[in-house]
């Protein structure tokens, strides 16, 4: 199944994110689980939402609304850099022995179709499509093998990074923690839908294809990540992970291209769909 | 004035955290005010706080109750590496040029008296006391010479840390994240009661003094740490940063001393009070 946020209400769409015809149902009109998405996956939603039946005229054409991003306040979202074959290469760094994970803030995160807003002692922001796993239930020292089993769905985030901040103390957490530098969205695509370890990811610059790869690609799988992550350390329902981006950031092009006021990033992951947002420089 | 967190409300204290006497009263009982710690800072309480007076029988022995952690789920935990000179010192590199922040899961958070549960994979814990701030009110590019407006109080965190992880990827956020490994009070001592420039702190194992030093040694002091953090991004009522630790930790020893099952770690921080947890290993 297929879910957006709407005004803080998760809601079921009748089909693609894309399809001017698919409609968004309000599930807390039809199911008595809370409505706000992370409530929601903790009391079970999603499992309660698979018994459901919609009417052809229910809810609301997906298309006439604004969607919020998917997590809206997310308690935690990791990261995790170097996590592409390819990518690793074309930094110039060793494939990494084990993930190198970081933190964004959840002060960052915005929706599709909101302006990314860089601030302007930013000289140097970069685009980075990216893969996001959102947790589904309380998940510790899970082994690799149970590890989707954790997982309530996928969806799609840009990790916006000012690369001339995130080399110069060695931590990546805060030159990618900037307000607005994590939209996420548009919609979660349940893990039963879709398969993790083959998924398409494209990013697109103002229509130029940037970043075309494949989650066949990662260094560490999603479920390697996740028995990673939780080895002593507890993740919880709405926890989000970003699993890393492809080769074809701006910064290992030459010569660099940041972005620019005015530019618009689109993000596809197949099956999932489009994460669009553009870009404002004062 | 003090405040402590019991059973998820605010309290008021009446003296000091060590004193049998010190009472503690329910501010929910008090004012108009939400009692759950964020939304108490978020809705003014401590300009509230300070209007009330108190009857010599009111509310319970401090020493009677449990506190919860001041903060029991902080939205953003920042700490910093580094940020004493001495402690850059021992560590043998050169001073930071910037703050190298790294973020805390806010599930590692646990409160005074509290065990520090060391994970089976985790073979070298070590201590670090830190003095941390609490954040009061929303706060974006803030000028360092305005930073003090923005902070509640301060309180004592305890960074714990684990080496064999801290330097495997490069970042830190993950490697200090385990469940448990954030004690976090026991109380909150607002930012007119004390002078964050020169606050004594010392961390003591099992009695012996570790650690003793002042933040008079800090690279970066308080109000710079609040006027770097905020620059392009948004700190919000409850978030907490955590200001660094001296020398003394326990991987800088010859030969180095991790934690052990049974230890006892108290941080003292002059004019705030006593952070105390035992070590459990298994």
């Amino acid at each position: 199944m297929r879910f957006v946020n709407i005004d803080g209400h998760v809601h079921a769409l009748t089909g693609v994110f894309d399809d001017p015809t698919t409609r968004a149902i309000d599930l807390a009109e039809k199911t008595w689980h809370p409505a706000e998405p992370v409530a929601f996956l903790a009391a079970g939603g999603l499992d309660a939402a698979r018994e459901l039946t919609f009417a052809d005229d229910e809810g609301v054409l997906l298309s006439s609304v604004r969607v919020d991003p998917i997590i809206p306040d997310p308690r935690m979202v990791w990261a995790v850099g170097l996590n592409y074959r390819a990518h690793a290469a074309e930094t110039g760094r060793p494939l990494p022995e084990f993930p190198a994970l970081f933190v964004k803030s959840p002060g960052a995160v915005i929706a599709h179709d909101e302006p990314i807003v860089v601030p302007r002692h930013v000289r140097e922001p970069d685009y980075e499509g990216e893969v996001a796993i959102v947790i589904g239930r309380h998940a510790r020292d899970v082994d690799e093998a149970d590890a989707l089993h954790y997982l309530a769905g996928v969806t799609i985030a840009h990790d916006v990074s000012a690369r001339d901040h995130q080399y110069v103390t060695g931590q990546f957490s805060w030159s990618k923690s900037f307000d607005t530098f994590c939209p996420l969205g548009p919609l979660l695509v349940t893990i039963d839908e879709i398969d993790v370890g083959t998924l398409s990811i494209e990013t697109r610059l103002n229509g130029d294809v940037m970043q075309s790869s494949s989650t066949a690609d990662l260094v560490f799988s999603v479920p390697q990540l996740i028995a990673w992550i939780t080895q002593g350390q507890t993740l919880a329902p709405g926890d989000v992970i970003l699993t890393g981006t492809p080769e074809g950031v701006g910064a290992a092009r030459k010569p660099p291209r940041f972005l620019l006021d005015g530019d618009l990033v689109e993000i596809t992951v197949g099956g999932v769909g489009t994460l669009r947002n553009r870009v404002q420089r004062s």
